[in-house]
């Protein structure tokens, strides 16, 4: 029996308190919250719980064996630095940290205190995702050539965090399950409606060693909600729509090859226009996934599927990202005329 | 009644004999097509048209008011400036012209000689992008922000022409006539899979003076085919799915505004998520209001909504795109390692 | 405050609990439930409501003010016949009894006893249904000539209700507020796949006084699911697809009216096909606003939307087409082969 | 090389004008057509064929090998009597005859003169249906149980016909094929709106002798156009949606099945949720796969898969189903109140 400290009881902290509560494995022992109408009612929903407002009421706890942290960004490594100091293993909210320093600090202080630190990328957990990757490790897809994902809606603006580190995270985790390799070359450009500093729509493009590419496109100004990824692959090409509720993954029995050239100077393409099938997905819920594998990668059963490795990996490429948009609006702003800012046709 | 040549025979310029052959405006007398099989089926179905190989055989055909080119784009400019000189109106295929020199000097041409120059920009007709461009001129749409279009779909590799100049002239024109403005930046980037010099798939953004930005991703590699238009306004949003036999337009009046400050100095959004419209649109039939439109422009009655300016302004963006997209797969390349070229997992 | 005791902790139960132990003008005091182990369940996640095995301890105690009962149906009439003779309010599971002498028995008890007796068809709280009746009551739609259900889905055989009783009363309750008349004909027809005494699909047609029909087409033999109810209007139409995430009422403006007749002896239609609309729905909970409901018509501030009245008009209905199947599958019994039971082709 | 006259240029007859005008092995030798003016564009457009007004044109013709007759259902008999008796082969528009006594006379005739009798059952020849008839002759589906059918969209009333002789003769062939069994009872009832004798909706349920039971709701009152039926199978269940673009056919790995019994009396039944798959279908066009069978069937070399007999069954479905409505729309009127007639809430 694990024994849990949570911090952070927002809207997240809130299933992962009741997938840890809920967890045969597990003691959620205590919850800590700033904010004091939430702590009060976390009390009256369940007394045995201690509830503190403090995280070092968790943090200095010696009952405590490990610490989920679903507080705000910039928090997160502060208090898994903190955790790991004192010999606790740490789940933690993704993005692992606001930059790539942090995030290899807090891989290498895992790594000497040999506690297990792993990053809530909750989509690797999802049946879909499981699906996919086990699609591409199987070679079904032949060789993959590119990712393509719409993840975009209306708002959810957030002051402190712009579109790309809020729903970037989630393709740059599937990536790097998918792809097993590392960008060489990032673009990214965007659009700053709200506030000029925060853009609320991002294109992030991703070249890869193999030549692979990955291109993501993210808004929070959509009226429709759109989570729509597609996986090209000589072999088969794949498509999840995570809105689909009958069929969200379809494969398809489609590609482009190249024929053998003649003694034309003209490359023609075979193309395969096939059957489209789609897999029945195991209905376990993701998060409580992850929760078991927690415990099992703790309890020394499995190797880490969401290691502080790939959690600064996705830090690493947030980064570039984010470098190559405050390029690219810094260049939009240097041609923009001065009286262009207010747009009007 | 206008008396017209057409050249070019293939795919497209079929449809256009037929809108033309059954105009009741227009006596389509002769078609010139250098694939003798063509030829020759085209004199089965109606020997009243004359049907030969050698593109002077109506250029200096004094009886032909009008030519119509539908031939590969290499050869637009070569016909249309023969066909101008000799005081022709001329309906040039798009894009108009391989270059903006070309078109440039198109557009002169036909100011000098007091000629129609009109562009086939069909989609410019669609009953779709007349309603789109209705509600973008009317304010209905409010500040328009951002213009995002997937146009995607397997394949129809063409030896030479990129994925870039075949499918993007249609946002381009369509982007033209609802912003009204010309991109002050254009970014792209893409990938190379079948033939290493034309990429079939692209992304590239555009932005304008106004803040706006445009997005197009434009593949050939996509198993499923995606022709989806957004166009983000501070009133309402509208998306047109193309293949949406039911409700091809809708209009969201959904929108996001900035609540007036307080004394903090955070930008509060305001949410607004409203009921969904989806016009009846006209019936018509693109192609054959845009030959009725040709008839029109030429008898004086109406004003040209897709001139040689226009077809000017399409390659102009094209250029950008194209150049933007070469420094951007010269960037990849250099930073590829050698051996990666052919890429595996 | 009203004091409420609850019978039956299963899978609707669980909901109904939550709703009114979350209401703040409902105390849940006591819930009865037969398995040994819900109970267990139910007092380790609330040790404040008092769990009980005997039907007896709720309807014998005095500070109980109402009663919730989601039992199976056969329980409905005898719990709830003994929750209104001891003076309390009932809240009833549909269908509200197995017949409608049953039913009939309940609301006259209710009428002598001034107690609220009222019927959980949940579905009339669902702000779908809400917004298709004001359409309906505001003559928006014109002269209502049909309403066709679909309600098909895979499975959740019950063993002692048939697809009729089990999906039928959802639409019968809908159908009663919609077109407010009681049909005065009633087919069915229906086909038994796993038990020859229960059919898993029933089609049934209800004939109006006003010249309207409605047919169902309910099975739990489905692949897919399907809840979609059309009603046709002289002046509008409108769909509701329950399971279309961002679009579930649409109304189309699209009809058929009779054009004046010429001196000939045929009939001219009309037709009208226009815009489409998707009005916002509110994002109340159905159930949620049940609970609101059962509480302010107690308090004697709301007429009753769903009373013993409604709850015995649809299981009258629900018997008029239960005998219509029985009937439709005795005439075919009649004529089947003796070995033709055995299906094979 | 077979000649080929045709009866009726209507809306379908100038779809059969165009395959068998360009059929390598057909003759389209004349057209005859009631309608002066569609007669004089049908000469313009090919002034080979000859064009008149009198079938008698055609049937006395020694030259004319075979007539297809796409005429109004009520002159099919006679036309396609005289053309029999005049020995040559015949292709006739569905539905074949009004009644089935003039559809046995037919089949005899074709008999008698030893000529091929074929009804233009197009959906036959679709490749959605050969795919479903496939699988349900190889077993794949299992022991079938059900076909569930929604035929539905705005109009096209016509004056002569209501919608189950409409709408209905599709399905019916279908089931022919698909189910290969006559049904042993039929019910149906209808709605009708805009002409008291001519029903614009019907349902019709069919009993076949093997237990599986057939449904079909017909409309031509719905704002949305529907093409959808369902079959269910032991093994497998399948759903052909015809105006879905990408994946029209679906196959579900899903059934249900009987639990072997224990001792106590309760049915346990089986679900399976499986995988989807959608087959690619054959490219072909229905109607010209139908005039290859036609001549290959004339030839000899392929036996007849839409013939006399499956145009007399179908009509013997429809007679069977058009009484059933008649009696049931008597029964409606019976029990309606005089003043009922006029619906209104």
């Amino acid at each position: 029996m694990l024994t849990i400290g949570l911090i952070g009881a927002g809207y997240w902290g809130k299933n992962l308190i009741r997938v840890f509560g809920e967890h045969p494995g597990a003691h959620l022992a205590a919850v800590i919250e700033q904010r004091a109408e939430r702590r009060e009612a976390l009390r009256r929903r369940d007394p045995r719980i201690f509830v503190g407002a403090d995280a070092g009421q968790i943090l200095d706890d010696p009952a405590i064996d490990a610490v989920v942290i679903a507080t705000q960004a910039a928090s997160h490594y502060d208090l898994a630095r903190r955790a790991l100091d004192r010999g606790k293993h740490v789940l933690v909210e993704k993005p692992m940290c606001r930059s790539s320093d942090e995030a290899a600090d807090l891989v290498a202080r895992a790594a000497r205190c040999d506690r297990v630190l792993m990053v809530d990328h909750t989509f690797l957990f999802h049946p879909a995702v499981i699906k996919l990757a086990a699609l591409a490790r199987s070679g079904a897809l032949g060789a993959m050539s590119y990712y393509d994902s719409q993840r975009i809606n209306l708002g959810l603006f957030q002051p402190d965090v712009n579109v790309l580190w809020d729903l970037g995270p989630h393709d740059l985790a599937i990536l790097d399950v998918l792809f097993g390799e590392q960008p060489i070359h990032v673009e990214a450009t965007g659009y700053c409606h709200l506030n000029p500093d925060l853009p609320d729509i991002a294109y992030v493009s991703l070249h890869f060693p193999s030549s692979r590419v990955a291109h993501l496109n993210l808004s929070w100004m959509s009226p429709v909600k759109v989570r729509r990824i597609a996986i090209g692959g000589s072999e088969k090409m794949a498509v999840w729509d995570d809105l689909d509720r009958d069929e969200p993954v379809k494969i398809y029995d489609s590609g482009i090859g190249v024929l053998p050239q003649g003694e034309r100077d003209v490359i023609l393409p075979s193309y395969r226009v096939g059957d489209v099938s789609s897999p029945r997905l195991a209905g376990t819920e993701p998060l409580a996934s992850l929760a078991d594998h927690f415990l099992h990668v703790i309890a020394g059963v499995e190797a880490s599927r969401a290691d502080g490795g790939l959690g600064l990996r996705v830090v690493r490429m947030l980064e570039r990202a984010q470098a190559a948009l405050d390029a690219s609006l810094r260049r939009v702003r240097q041609v923009r005329p001065a009286d262009g800012l207010v747009g009007a046709q």
